[in-house]
Protein backbone atom coordinates (compact mmCIF):
# COMPACT_ATOMS: atom_id res chain seq x y z
CA UNK A 1 0.00 0.00 0.00
CA UNK A 2 2.62 2.71 1.10
CA UNK A 3 4.58 1.84 -2.35
CA UNK A 4 1.14 2.24 -3.92
CA UNK A 5 0.55 5.75 -2.55
CA UNK A 6 4.14 6.68 -3.35
CA UNK A 7 3.79 5.70 -6.76
CA UNK A 8 0.43 7.79 -6.80
CA UNK A 9 1.34 10.74 -5.36
CA UNK A 10 4.75 10.84 -7.35
CA UNK A 11 2.49 11.26 -10.41
CA UNK A 12 0.11 13.62 -8.88
CA UNK A 13 3.23 16.27 -8.31
CA UNK A 14 4.64 15.86 -11.49
CA UNK A 15 1.22 16.75 -12.63
CA UNK A 16 1.58 19.99 -10.86
CA UNK A 17 3.89 21.21 -13.95
CA UNK A 18 1.30 21.33 -15.93
CA UNK A 19 0.40 24.79 -14.76
CA UNK A 20 3.74 26.29 -15.95
CA UNK A 21 3.00 25.15 -19.92
CA UNK A 22 1.93 28.09 -21.16
CA UNK A 23 -0.61 28.39 -24.13
CA UNK A 24 -0.96 30.80 -27.13
CA UNK A 25 -4.74 32.13 -26.20
CA UNK A 26 -5.40 34.47 -23.30
CA UNK A 27 -7.87 34.50 -20.31
CA UNK A 28 -10.77 36.37 -21.38
CA UNK A 29 -9.31 39.68 -20.19
CA UNK A 30 -6.46 39.82 -21.95
CA UNK A 31 -4.52 40.07 -18.39
CA UNK A 32 -2.37 36.82 -18.97
CA UNK A 33 -1.73 33.63 -21.04
CA UNK A 34 -4.03 30.55 -20.30
CA UNK A 35 -1.87 27.67 -18.48
CA UNK A 36 -2.76 23.85 -19.49
CA UNK A 37 -3.71 23.36 -16.04
CA UNK A 38 -6.90 25.87 -16.17
CA UNK A 39 -7.19 25.12 -19.38
CA UNK A 40 -7.38 21.54 -18.50
CA UNK A 41 -10.18 22.71 -15.53
CA UNK A 42 -12.13 24.69 -17.79
CA UNK A 43 -12.69 22.06 -20.55
CA UNK A 44 -14.07 19.90 -17.90
CA UNK A 45 -16.31 22.29 -17.44
CA UNK A 46 -16.98 23.16 -20.40
CA UNK A 47 -17.89 19.06 -20.93
CA UNK A 48 -20.45 19.33 -17.35
CA UNK A 49 -22.19 22.50 -19.14
CA UNK A 50 -22.62 21.47 -23.03
CA UNK A 51 -23.45 18.10 -22.44
CA UNK A 52 -26.57 18.61 -23.93
CA UNK A 53 -24.49 19.09 -27.57
CA UNK A 54 -23.10 15.39 -27.62
CA UNK A 55 -23.98 12.93 -29.78
CA UNK A 56 -26.40 10.65 -28.00
CA UNK A 57 -24.35 7.51 -26.22
CA UNK A 58 -21.18 9.85 -24.90
CA UNK A 59 -20.65 9.06 -21.91
CA UNK A 60 -19.72 12.73 -20.00
CA UNK A 61 -17.70 11.13 -17.57
CA UNK A 62 -14.95 9.65 -19.83
CA UNK A 63 -15.21 13.23 -21.46
CA UNK A 64 -14.45 15.03 -18.05
CA UNK A 65 -11.69 12.24 -16.89
CA UNK A 66 -10.30 12.73 -20.65
CA UNK A 67 -9.98 16.04 -20.26
CA UNK A 68 -8.52 16.58 -17.25
CA UNK A 69 -5.97 14.20 -18.24
CA UNK A 70 -5.61 15.03 -22.09
CA UNK A 71 -2.84 17.62 -21.88
CA UNK A 72 -0.46 15.80 -19.02
CA UNK A 73 2.11 14.75 -22.13
CA UNK A 74 2.76 19.06 -22.18
CA UNK A 75 4.58 18.76 -19.04
CA UNK A 76 7.28 17.59 -21.36
CA UNK A 77 6.69 18.80 -24.39
CA UNK A 78 4.84 22.05 -23.86
CA UNK A 79 1.79 23.09 -26.04
CA UNK A 80 1.63 23.60 -29.67
CA UNK A 81 -1.06 26.13 -31.31
CA UNK A 82 -3.15 24.97 -33.69
CA UNK A 83 -2.19 28.16 -35.68
CA UNK A 84 0.69 28.80 -35.50
CA UNK A 85 3.71 30.94 -37.51
CA UNK A 86 4.70 28.37 -39.90
CA UNK A 87 1.30 26.99 -39.31
CA UNK A 88 2.87 23.13 -39.99
CA UNK A 89 3.74 21.75 -36.46
CA UNK A 90 0.17 20.79 -34.97
CA UNK A 91 -0.18 17.49 -35.62
CA UNK A 92 3.27 16.60 -36.95
CA UNK A 93 4.96 13.12 -36.38
CA UNK A 94 7.84 14.37 -34.79
CA UNK A 95 5.33 15.92 -31.96
CA UNK A 96 3.40 13.06 -32.02
CA UNK A 97 6.50 11.02 -31.12
CA UNK A 98 7.59 13.31 -28.74
CA UNK A 99 4.24 13.39 -26.88
CA UNK A 100 4.48 9.56 -27.07
CA UNK A 101 7.18 9.27 -25.25
CA UNK A 102 5.73 11.70 -22.44
CA UNK A 103 2.72 9.58 -22.29
CA UNK A 104 5.54 6.56 -21.49
CA UNK A 105 7.47 8.65 -18.90
CA UNK A 106 4.34 10.68 -17.18
CA UNK A 107 1.78 7.68 -17.33
CA UNK A 108 4.66 5.36 -15.93
CA UNK A 109 5.21 7.17 -12.67
CA UNK A 110 1.99 5.57 -11.69
CA UNK A 111 1.40 1.98 -10.70
CA UNK A 112 0.60 -0.35 -13.34
CA UNK A 113 -3.23 -0.59 -13.40
CA UNK A 114 -4.09 3.45 -13.33
CA UNK A 115 -0.76 3.80 -15.74
CA UNK A 116 -2.23 1.16 -18.55
CA UNK A 117 -5.98 3.00 -17.68
CA UNK A 118 -5.13 6.69 -18.13
CA UNK A 119 -2.59 5.39 -21.03
CA UNK A 120 -5.93 3.75 -23.24
CA UNK A 121 -7.80 7.28 -22.32
CA UNK A 122 -4.97 9.78 -23.21
CA UNK A 123 -4.67 7.40 -26.37
CA UNK A 124 -8.10 7.40 -26.94
CA UNK A 125 -8.16 11.05 -27.03
CA UNK A 126 -5.39 11.47 -29.22
CA UNK A 127 -7.20 8.59 -32.00
CA UNK A 128 -10.08 10.50 -31.95
CA UNK A 129 -12.16 7.93 -33.64
CA UNK A 130 -14.94 7.09 -30.39
CA UNK A 131 -17.58 8.94 -29.39
CA UNK A 132 -16.19 9.96 -26.54
CA UNK A 133 -12.70 11.64 -27.72
CA UNK A 134 -14.50 13.49 -30.38
CA UNK A 135 -16.69 15.44 -28.61
CA UNK A 136 -14.26 16.00 -25.84
CA UNK A 137 -11.90 17.75 -28.87
CA UNK A 138 -14.65 19.93 -30.27
CA UNK A 139 -14.57 21.25 -26.77
CA UNK A 140 -11.15 21.69 -26.62
CA UNK A 141 -11.35 23.38 -30.32
CA UNK A 142 -14.19 25.56 -28.99
CA UNK A 143 -12.52 26.96 -25.90
CA UNK A 144 -9.80 28.97 -27.41
CA UNK A 145 -12.49 30.47 -30.57
CA UNK A 146 -14.17 31.83 -27.36
CA UNK A 147 -11.33 33.26 -25.31
CA UNK A 148 -10.41 34.97 -29.03
CA UNK A 149 -14.35 36.38 -29.58
CA UNK A 150 -13.47 37.49 -26.11
CA UNK A 151 -10.72 39.51 -27.01
CA UNK A 152 -11.60 41.34 -30.13
CA UNK A 153 -10.04 38.71 -31.77
CA UNK A 154 -7.41 37.64 -29.66
CA UNK A 155 -4.05 36.01 -31.08
CA UNK A 156 -6.00 35.57 -34.68
CA UNK A 157 -4.26 38.54 -36.26
CA UNK A 158 -0.43 37.90 -34.73
CA UNK A 159 -0.90 34.36 -36.81
CA UNK A 160 -3.01 35.91 -39.83
CA UNK A 161 -5.39 33.19 -39.14
CA UNK A 162 -7.73 33.76 -42.35
CA UNK A 163 -12.22 32.89 -42.23
CA UNK A 164 -10.80 29.63 -44.40
CA UNK A 165 -8.35 28.42 -42.24
CA UNK A 166 -10.44 28.52 -38.62
CA UNK A 167 -12.75 26.73 -40.91
CA UNK A 168 -10.59 24.03 -41.85
CA UNK A 169 -8.50 23.78 -38.79
CA UNK A 170 -11.14 24.62 -36.18
CA UNK A 171 -14.60 24.69 -37.29
CA UNK A 172 -14.93 21.38 -39.27
CA UNK A 173 -13.28 19.70 -36.17
CA UNK A 174 -16.13 21.17 -33.71
CA UNK A 175 -18.96 20.54 -35.85
CA UNK A 176 -17.55 16.80 -36.30
CA UNK A 177 -18.44 16.38 -32.30
CA UNK A 178 -20.72 19.06 -31.78
CA UNK A 179 -22.14 20.22 -34.76
CA UNK A 180 -25.24 22.12 -33.52
CA UNK A 181 -22.85 24.45 -31.52
CA UNK A 182 -20.04 25.39 -34.22
CA UNK A 183 -22.49 27.40 -36.15
CA UNK A 184 -23.66 29.59 -33.16
CA UNK A 185 -19.91 29.57 -32.50
CA UNK A 186 -19.12 30.65 -35.77
CA UNK A 187 -21.42 33.88 -36.10
CA UNK A 188 -19.50 34.87 -32.86
CA UNK A 189 -16.73 35.14 -34.94
CA UNK A 190 -17.62 36.94 -38.00
CA UNK A 191 -16.46 40.45 -36.79
CA UNK A 192 -13.04 39.44 -36.89
CA UNK A 193 -12.58 38.36 -40.37
CA UNK A 194 -12.84 40.54 -43.02
CA UNK A 195 -13.00 37.84 -45.57
CA UNK A 196 -17.04 37.05 -45.21
CA UNK B 1 -31.35 27.02 -28.37
CA UNK B 2 -30.02 30.37 -28.93
CA UNK B 3 -30.92 31.59 -25.80
CA UNK B 4 -29.78 28.47 -23.98
CA UNK B 5 -25.87 28.80 -25.97
CA UNK B 6 -25.74 32.22 -24.89
CA UNK B 7 -26.58 31.58 -21.10
CA UNK B 8 -24.09 28.52 -21.01
CA UNK B 9 -21.45 30.41 -22.49
CA UNK B 10 -21.59 33.79 -20.25
CA UNK B 11 -21.38 31.00 -17.69
CA UNK B 12 -18.53 29.10 -19.15
CA UNK B 13 -16.88 32.81 -19.90
CA UNK B 14 -17.61 33.87 -16.26
CA UNK B 15 -16.09 30.50 -14.61
CA UNK B 16 -12.68 31.96 -16.83
CA UNK B 17 -12.19 34.52 -13.43
CA UNK B 18 -11.80 31.46 -11.55
CA UNK B 19 -7.94 31.36 -12.92
CA UNK B 20 -7.37 34.87 -10.99
CA UNK B 21 -8.09 34.01 -7.62
CA UNK B 22 -5.23 33.10 -5.60
CA UNK B 23 -4.81 30.86 -3.24
CA UNK B 24 -2.41 30.61 0.18
CA UNK B 25 -0.52 27.35 -1.49
CA UNK B 26 2.35 27.64 -3.65
CA UNK B 27 3.04 25.52 -6.99
CA UNK B 28 4.97 22.50 -5.49
CA UNK B 29 8.14 23.98 -6.94
CA UNK B 30 7.30 27.40 -4.46
CA UNK B 31 7.58 29.74 -8.07
CA UNK B 32 4.19 31.55 -7.38
CA UNK B 33 1.29 30.93 -5.33
CA UNK B 34 -1.37 28.36 -7.35
CA UNK B 35 -4.88 29.57 -8.57
CA UNK B 36 -8.40 27.94 -7.71
CA UNK B 37 -9.09 27.09 -11.36
CA UNK B 38 -5.45 24.86 -11.75
CA UNK B 39 -6.24 24.23 -8.03
CA UNK B 40 -9.65 22.41 -9.25
CA UNK B 41 -8.02 20.85 -11.77
CA UNK B 42 -5.58 19.22 -9.48
CA UNK B 43 -8.64 17.74 -7.45
CA UNK B 44 -9.96 16.28 -10.16
CA UNK B 45 -6.78 14.73 -11.23
CA UNK B 46 -6.32 13.89 -7.15
CA UNK B 47 -10.16 11.77 -7.53
CA UNK B 48 -9.18 9.85 -10.58
CA UNK B 49 -5.67 8.91 -8.75
CA UNK B 50 -6.76 8.45 -5.58
CA UNK B 51 -9.90 6.88 -6.33
CA UNK B 52 -9.51 3.39 -4.31
CA UNK B 53 -8.83 5.29 -1.00
CA UNK B 54 -12.75 6.13 -0.57
CA UNK B 55 -15.57 4.48 0.98
CA UNK B 56 -17.04 1.62 -0.87
CA UNK B 57 -19.81 3.15 -2.71
CA UNK B 58 -18.76 6.64 -3.53
CA UNK B 59 -19.11 7.46 -7.45
CA UNK B 60 -15.52 9.07 -8.16
CA UNK B 61 -17.25 10.61 -11.26
CA UNK B 62 -19.45 12.43 -9.00
CA UNK B 63 -16.61 13.63 -7.03
CA UNK B 64 -14.86 14.66 -9.83
CA UNK B 65 -17.66 16.44 -10.71
CA UNK B 66 -17.87 18.26 -7.61
CA UNK B 67 -14.21 19.76 -7.62
CA UNK B 68 -14.53 20.64 -10.78
CA UNK B 69 -16.90 23.14 -9.50
CA UNK B 70 -16.17 23.55 -5.60
CA UNK B 71 -14.79 26.58 -5.64
CA UNK B 72 -16.34 28.92 -8.18
CA UNK B 73 -17.69 30.69 -5.65
CA UNK B 74 -14.73 32.25 -4.68
CA UNK B 75 -14.79 33.99 -8.03
CA UNK B 76 -16.47 36.43 -5.93
CA UNK B 77 -15.46 35.79 -2.39
CA UNK B 78 -12.07 35.08 -2.43
CA UNK B 79 -10.27 32.49 -1.33
CA UNK B 80 -10.25 31.81 2.77
CA UNK B 81 -7.53 29.81 3.39
CA UNK B 82 -7.29 27.26 6.28
CA UNK B 83 -5.22 28.49 8.30
CA UNK B 84 -5.02 32.37 8.71
CA UNK B 85 -3.54 34.78 10.62
CA UNK B 86 -6.55 35.12 13.24
CA UNK B 87 -7.28 31.09 12.49
CA UNK B 88 -11.37 32.37 13.44
CA UNK B 89 -12.30 33.30 9.36
CA UNK B 90 -12.78 29.78 7.70
CA UNK B 91 -15.96 28.67 8.29
CA UNK B 92 -17.60 31.59 9.42
CA UNK B 93 -21.18 32.53 9.11
CA UNK B 94 -20.47 35.69 6.88
CA UNK B 95 -18.64 33.47 4.61
CA UNK B 96 -20.65 31.07 4.38
CA UNK B 97 -23.87 33.77 3.35
CA UNK B 98 -21.39 35.43 0.82
CA UNK B 99 -20.87 32.26 -0.89
CA UNK B 100 -24.30 31.71 -1.03
CA UNK B 101 -24.68 34.74 -2.49
CA UNK B 102 -22.16 34.05 -4.88
CA UNK B 103 -23.90 30.73 -5.34
CA UNK B 104 -27.17 32.11 -6.31
CA UNK B 105 -24.91 34.74 -8.99
CA UNK B 106 -22.80 32.76 -10.58
CA UNK B 107 -25.36 29.22 -10.78
CA UNK B 108 -27.54 31.72 -12.02
CA UNK B 109 -26.23 32.34 -15.23
CA UNK B 110 -27.03 28.93 -16.44
CA UNK B 111 -30.31 28.10 -18.07
CA UNK B 112 -32.61 26.89 -14.85
CA UNK B 113 -32.08 22.73 -15.25
CA UNK B 114 -28.16 23.52 -15.30
CA UNK B 115 -28.52 26.19 -12.47
CA UNK B 116 -30.32 23.44 -10.86
CA UNK B 117 -27.87 20.61 -11.18
CA UNK B 118 -24.89 22.65 -10.37
CA UNK B 119 -26.38 24.55 -7.10
CA UNK B 120 -27.07 20.98 -5.84
CA UNK B 121 -23.82 19.60 -6.44
CA UNK B 122 -22.24 22.24 -5.00
CA UNK B 123 -24.23 22.78 -2.04
CA UNK B 124 -23.61 18.74 -1.65
CA UNK B 125 -20.08 19.57 -0.88
CA UNK B 126 -20.44 22.42 1.34
CA UNK B 127 -23.04 20.39 3.30
CA UNK B 128 -19.95 17.22 3.63
CA UNK B 129 -22.43 14.81 4.53
CA UNK B 130 -22.43 12.50 1.66
CA UNK B 131 -20.15 9.96 0.68
CA UNK B 132 -19.03 11.60 -2.21
CA UNK B 133 -18.90 14.97 -0.57
CA UNK B 134 -17.11 13.73 2.38
CA UNK B 135 -14.56 12.04 -0.10
CA UNK B 136 -14.13 14.95 -1.87
CA UNK B 137 -13.02 17.50 1.24
CA UNK B 138 -10.41 14.54 1.87
CA UNK B 139 -8.84 15.41 -1.07
CA UNK B 140 -9.05 19.41 -0.79
CA UNK B 141 -7.59 18.99 2.45
CA UNK B 142 -4.67 16.44 0.90
CA UNK B 143 -3.62 18.54 -1.53
CA UNK B 144 -2.47 21.70 -0.01
CA UNK B 145 -0.66 19.67 2.74
CA UNK B 146 1.52 17.80 -0.15
CA UNK B 147 2.61 20.75 -1.45
CA UNK B 148 3.67 22.14 1.69
CA UNK B 149 5.34 19.03 2.52
CA UNK B 150 7.32 19.91 -1.05
CA UNK B 151 7.99 23.38 -0.07
CA UNK B 152 9.71 21.95 3.20
CA UNK B 153 6.86 23.31 5.40
CA UNK B 154 5.21 25.82 3.12
CA UNK B 155 2.80 28.65 4.37
CA UNK B 156 2.73 26.63 8.15
CA UNK B 157 5.70 28.55 9.98
CA UNK B 158 4.14 31.87 8.94
CA UNK B 159 1.04 31.17 10.02
CA UNK B 160 2.45 29.03 13.03
CA UNK B 161 0.83 26.40 12.48
CA UNK B 162 1.32 23.87 15.76
CA UNK B 163 1.28 19.64 14.63
CA UNK B 164 -2.13 19.75 16.83
CA UNK B 165 -3.58 22.38 14.46
CA UNK B 166 -3.02 20.30 11.33
CA UNK B 167 -4.50 17.21 13.00
CA UNK B 168 -7.70 19.24 13.91
CA UNK B 169 -8.38 21.49 10.97
CA UNK B 170 -6.44 19.22 8.46
CA UNK B 171 -6.31 15.28 9.47
CA UNK B 172 -9.26 14.68 11.28
CA UNK B 173 -11.00 15.51 7.97
CA UNK B 174 -8.85 13.65 5.34
CA UNK B 175 -8.82 11.09 8.03
CA UNK B 176 -13.27 11.02 7.96
CA UNK B 177 -13.18 10.67 3.83
CA UNK B 178 -10.05 8.93 3.17
CA UNK B 179 -9.12 6.70 6.66
CA UNK B 180 -6.20 4.77 4.82
CA UNK B 181 -4.84 8.08 3.26
CA UNK B 182 -3.60 10.28 5.77
CA UNK B 183 -1.50 8.12 8.22
CA UNK B 184 0.84 8.37 4.97
CA UNK B 185 0.72 11.73 5.05
CA UNK B 186 0.82 12.92 8.63
CA UNK B 187 4.26 10.77 8.24
CA UNK B 188 5.47 12.88 5.29
CA UNK B 189 4.50 16.41 7.65
CA UNK B 190 6.58 14.83 10.61
CA UNK B 191 9.78 16.97 9.77
CA UNK B 192 8.49 20.00 9.76
CA UNK B 193 6.68 20.09 13.29
CA UNK B 194 9.23 20.33 16.60
CA UNK B 195 5.54 19.07 18.73
CA UNK B 196 6.17 15.70 17.66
Amino acid sequence: MTDRLEAQFAFLMEADRLKHVLRATSLVDGSRRENSAEHSWHLALYAMILADQAAPGVDINRVVKMLILHDLVEIDVGDVPIHSANGTVHGSAEIHAAELQAAERIFGLLPNDLRDDLRALWEEFEAAETADAVFAKSLDRVQPVMHNVALGGGTWPAFDVTAEQLETRVGAKVARGAPGLWPWVRAKTRAYFTED
